[in-house]
């Protein structure tokens, strides 16, 4: 734990007081958005201390130039990153012609930050004394509307206390905006048109290569003691900014405000050449209903959400607080109505990994957004993958495949592979097996097999024909080997024979296969149309037969576990514990060299086969392989204490499984990796909710019906969830003394509990 | 081969009839230097064609950044080059106003370009119709001095053919250089003045951050038809240049000519204060001699080179010419006068691979310096590692090594790492013992222990406690195993136990025990000197011990061979002749991923160790090795094919030892790999000379004598060399006949031919 300035509550995220050193991590936990943008949280008004601007739009992406030290054939030529947008939230305050400005003022006091995860809304107030010794006490307000998803709202409140003063507002908008992450500091934006009408102001800015067409805006209205003032404002514009002055003498102990409402029209939406015309209808409808009418649809909104997402943590004020936290922060990255976009690592709140598409999304979010939303949901996530097939085929060609092979990215905006790290990245082509796993993963929670004849077979042929072209036979070993790969311990490079990979080889083979089979006989006009369009012969499933059957896995038998990859038991097998605490994060203390040929494992590698296919293995092979394997886990990735916590408590080690989960909830709360400044880890954030309901909860879905095993940490009294399956709710609430089941919906729904059926009439609370 | 216009003589390398497609890579075949510097054949008068500009002075380099895709602990800072600097040679030609510009004239006829290495200067020819229709025939001449080191000496005369004409020279320096490589497009140098004094004219300038002052200087003379003219040039000057300009107005088959001295002085060479002071020196005495004089001189040092180092092959031109161009360039690019200098892989000729060190230097060039100049040359060469011994322990604490444990870098400037790329450089760690193995090599050819004891022990020391550190002992093997290298082969990265690096890591750490016990009985003061020195103690050789006697090396029982690294038989082992030949050169047909799984090998890697240890392998074995492993060689290395010829011919080969042979010494000529524009491979240069001394010749050193075997490709009538061992010069002439050899000396000398036993009587022609 790096940090600890967090005070517990269990709906709001509070700092207290202000420190300039918390400010960069601040704006990463405070950050908002709304699934369409987000931004950190930045001061409206001039900070001259260190600071990290971001403000971004879903979507509107930049394809910086790959930088490598070495070219190697097959690198892709950029690196895909949502970028630093122009910015609308600017305020600068001016009192008696001094900036008011928290990093220059002689005393801050009775600063607080809420972020309020309930409603949705940043507030910030303080008292100031400024270097003129005027002192004001200031409140902001500001949200992203759910509902109106171009617009945001701040509601910015002064008061001179005890004396009166000259306040200006300075309003700005500003696309003179450069990305901390760029590889060539190319500028990203190229500004069009800056106009103004009124208190309205509009930047036309488009990006750089992508030309995505935005619209930056904001209107201002200016109010003294909540009564509004007719005020035109002063102008200044240059060729990026167009800023506005409202001046105004403030009596002692009178409150000046500003209403101010900004946000972003862009051509993904509208027409291109209709953009200004889009803002001001946006405008219209937010100032009609004014910030706070807005503010209760958002209250509304988010009422709404919590309504199915919310886990309730009965005891545990810092656990219920984390969890909390990780839903609405994937709330507001991802909502799921739009299947061309996806969830970045990162959300909108840094620029790291580029806001880009990983393998996090099949292997991590899915289930989250399966269980707390419409399965329309998950259904787009799937067809985000299946849009990008072409792309996907494309990518495995650049490499040497053919005939229909598909590779999907490691990283992606629009389909194409987009980084330029070759071992860490491209070499972990296990990626591929998550795509088809969540192909699995949905049909089995929702029954829906409709999307696999539709659209998901296709993409279970081409990662099928990448598998079988990818694995080499050994006439050594005569059997399939893959060689050269990175698994999902990005600590090992370049690996034979990585278990995981191999495995979920095989299993994407034989899961293609099967639903060649069902496809063909009870979808036979899909099967045929699937069959001519991919240009399958009987003898290339023989070939994949063949890999799948004679795949090679590493063994030990004096272990008696699966190995990493070829060579594991060469290393030096010292534990995590017998190494020197001063030695870790072994990430920032070791050389690449040292960490390479250890044994350290940054996040669950054979494990993850484990929690993927946990049906094929005995809980005592779980053991075994969880034994082994943890003790070398440094779980330096965020993504690996959930699948460790969901172990730990199949396992029934719970204080283990309770230790993994706070690191996994509190990941960013209490910066476990002291890196919190750079943005928050969104996509881990799914892995928390999965640690509760599938880890304590024990959820899975077996023989097509919900499953439980409730277990429970000592350090909570009860705790509660619910499921959306097969859109009926399922609320789920657990406790030391026993289990309670209660249904939302039509239809009597059959559920295990710790191996037992049990039925569940609609709306009526169950003890089991 | 990819170029073919190079014309067959035994002593130039000519080109006739201007291509200006054939320029760029024309400026690297007739590169010039002198050991302290060098330039490309860039055209002295402008040349608006497409051009690599680029002159270079020993040892000054810039430290540039780093520029990598993911930053890895370990990394350098900077990635050291030698950078092109000021230029001296420009000499515009203005012919009735409009320039002579070989890219613009209306026809350029009889061109011819010469480089003469028996003289060591370079010509060019030509008639040319300018734009203006005015018709001209030029002669050009340059050179840069041997015999006064700073200085570089240009002859340009031009007559107009049957017409009259105003003709202005405009000779310049000029300090506005960039690099073509540069990582940031940094500014490498900072001009700090600009000066001239009659026809003398100065730019001192540094380099940016390693701050190496620099004066370049011209002067120049005027002649028409040999006749000395008195004139005084305008001047024009700006910040970064100074240009004259004599103008003469030259009647028809008049020649009007122009002698331009010009070069470098360092602050390496002369207080940085007083480098003008210097430049002055150097031009009165160069231009007292003339430029006639200066290249008097230049014929008489380049006669002395050749007297030792030429090798002469009868009956084949094109041989012949390969291996004086070798010989040429290697001592164009070092003389062997100063261990602070080293051999760049592509010497003064272009901007790739930095002009560093790289093992290349001991692996392939010690044996050809230390054969063809007095052995101080090569003493000189392991001093220079002994000097980064400290660097090279700070290397491997950077890593985490520990007590004095040496990593020499794999590319180096000044002895720290200085390359941007993990898996192809820093994990080839083998380049340790490559410097170790040069020490027993100059003992070994020398017979002068005297550098053991006084420098090479401490280097043998930190190099072995290298090896004991970077071992791992596998319980699962109950040996060593070295994990995470990657071996000479660079197609695969990352590998465990490659069978070259762990055979050099147990000879390294055996080789220093050896040495212990010969300085503690022989040398006692330097042992004791040393033991403290490097605090020693037994517990830490018996580790080493421990280490070299359990070392793996993994074998296949099956082929009867020792395997280049772990899991090699798995890959799919389709040998080159079976690959298409449109899939070659797989580093620019294939992705990297493919290349890495193949069983492609890029050079000589198991077969390397066999070329380093030849004596601890039978013959049978060389054969099985070589035929296990050549037929999966690619070659795409410049320092591949002289390792195989000399396998080929010791296995008795010929005609495959012939076809490697030439691939090593045409290719530049012949332009094998298709970059040549880029620069010479200048260090694989001494693996055509090995081919023939050591391949055709067979020579090695053998229980303290020399030895030959010497055998002869068909395609020769005779071949001969001449080696310096222990200061006596012996001549070795092999024909289909017999073998004639011949000392140069005063003592009798006895050697090995085909096993036995011959003495020899200086300066007596003895047939053996």
């Amino acid at each position: 734990m790096n940090l600890n300035y967090i005070q517990p509550n269990s709906w709001s995220i509070i700092e207290e007081g202000f420190n300039a050193n918390h400010v960069k991590a601040s704006e990463s936990l405070f950050s908002i958005g709304n699934g369409a943008m987000g931004q950190r949280a930045n001061f409206e008004e001039r900070y001259s201390g260190s600071s990290f601007q971001g403000s971004y739009i879903a979507g509107v992406y930049y394809p910086d130039k790959t930088r490598v030290g070495w070219w190697k054939n097959g690198y892709p030529e950029y690196f895909a990153k949502v970028i630093n947008a122009p910015s609308w939230i600017g305020i600068n305050v001016i009192v008696n012609g001094i900036d008011l400005d928290l990093f220059t003022c002689k005393k801050v006091s009775d600063f607080k930050r809420e972020l309020n995860m309930k409603e949705g809304w940043l507030s910030r107030t303080f008292t100031a004394i400024l270097p003129n010794d005027i002192e004001v006490k200031v409140e902001t307000k500001r949200f992203l509307s759910l509902d109106l998803d171009e617009i945001g709202a701040i509601n910015y409140q002064i008061t001179p206390i005890n004396t009166s003063a000259e306040i200006v507002f300075q309003p700005y908008i500003d696309s003179n905006i450069k990305n901390e992450d760029t590889n060539w500091e190319d500028k990203f934006w190229n500004t069009t048109k800056v106009s103004h009408e009124n208190n309205q102001a509009f930047i036309l800015a488009e990006t750089m290569k992508t030309a995505f067409h935005t619209c930056t805006f904001m209107e201002s209205k200016l109010f003294l003691n909540n009564e509004k003032l007719e005020k035109n404002p002063e102008v200044e514009t240059n060729e990026q900014q167009v800023c506005f002055k409202y001046t105004q003498h403030v009596k002692a102990n009178e409150t000046y405000s500003i209403h101010k409402f900004g946000g972003y029209t862009v051509d993904r939406n509208h027409n291109k050449n209709e953009l200004i015309i889009a803002a001001k209808k946006v405008l219209e409808k937010a100032t009609n209903l004014g910030f706070n009418g807005l503010l209760q649809t958002q209250i509304a909104q988010w009422a709404n959400i919590w309504k199915l997402a919310d886990i309730t943590i009965e005891g545990d004020v810092k656990a219920q607080q984390g969890i909390r936290f990780n839903i609405f922060q994937l709330n507001q990255t991802y909502l799921g109505t739009d299947s061309q976009l996806n969830i970045g690592p990162k959300g909108f709140t840094g620029e790291k990994y580029g806001g880009s598409t990983y393998w996090d999304t099949e292997a991590y979010c899915i289930p989250f957004y399966m269980a707390t939303k419409d399965q329309k949901v998950a259904r787009n996530l799937l067809e985000y993958r299946y849009n990008h097939l072409e792309k996907a085929i494309e990518n495995a060609e650049k490499l040497g495949f053919s005939h229909g092979a598909a590779l999907y990215p490691m990283v992606t905006m629009n389909g194409e592979e987009c980084h330029n790290e070759w071992e860490i990245t491209f070499e972990e082509i296990h990626r591929n097996g998550a795509i088809a796993f969540a192909i699995f993963n949905y049909y089995r929670f929702t029954n829906d097999y409709s999307y696999i004849p539709e659209k998901g077979l296709e993409v279970l042929i081409g990662i099928a024909r990448f598998w079988q072209q990818r694995s080499t036979f050994s006439a050594d070993k005569n059997q399939y080997v893959i060689l050269g790969v990175t698994g999902p311990n990005e600590y090992e490079n370049n690996i034979n024979n990585n278990w995981y990979t191999n495995y979920i080889a095989k299993w994407c083979i034989n899961y293609a296969l099967e639903n060649l089979e069902i496809v063909s006989k009870e979808h036979n006009s899909d099967f045929k149309r699937i069959w001519d369009k991919t240009k399958l012969t009987d003898s290339e499933l023989s070939k994949w037969k063949s890999v799948a059957e004679n795949m090679y896995f590493p063994f030990s038998e004096l272990n008696d576990v699966f190995l990493q990859q070829d060579g594991f038991l060469d290393k030096e097998l010292i534990t995590v514990q017998d190494l020197d605490a001063s030695q870790r994060p072994i990430n920032q203390k070791w050389s690449w060299d040292r960490i390479l040929r250890s044994p350290y494992i940054k996040q669950a590698d054979v494990l993850q086969g484990f929690y993927f296919f946990e049906s094929d293995f005995t809980t005592e092979q779980l053991e075994k392989h969880f034994d082994f394997y943890e003790p070398f886990t440094v779980h330096e990735s965020s993504l690996s204490p959930c699948v460790h916590s969901i172990q730990a408590a199949k396992l029934g080690r719970m204080e283990q499984a309770y230790q993994f989960y706070l690191r996994t909830s509190r990941l960013d709360l209490d910066d476990y990796n002291h890196e919190v400044e750079e943005g928050l880890h969104i996509t881990s954030m799914a892995g928390t909710w999965m640690s509760i309901v599938e880890g304590f909860g024990g959820m899975r879905v077996v023989n097509n019906m919900l499953s439980f095993q409730p277990k429970i940490p000592k350090q909570w009294q009860s705790y509660s969830f619910k499921i959306n399956f097969r859109n009926q709710i399922l609320k789920v609430h657990v406790c030391h003394d026993g289990n309670q089941f209660e249904l939302d919906g039509t239809e009597e729904l059959e559920i295990l509990v710790n191996g037992e059926s049990i039925k569940i009439v609609p709306n009526n609370l169950i003890e089991a």
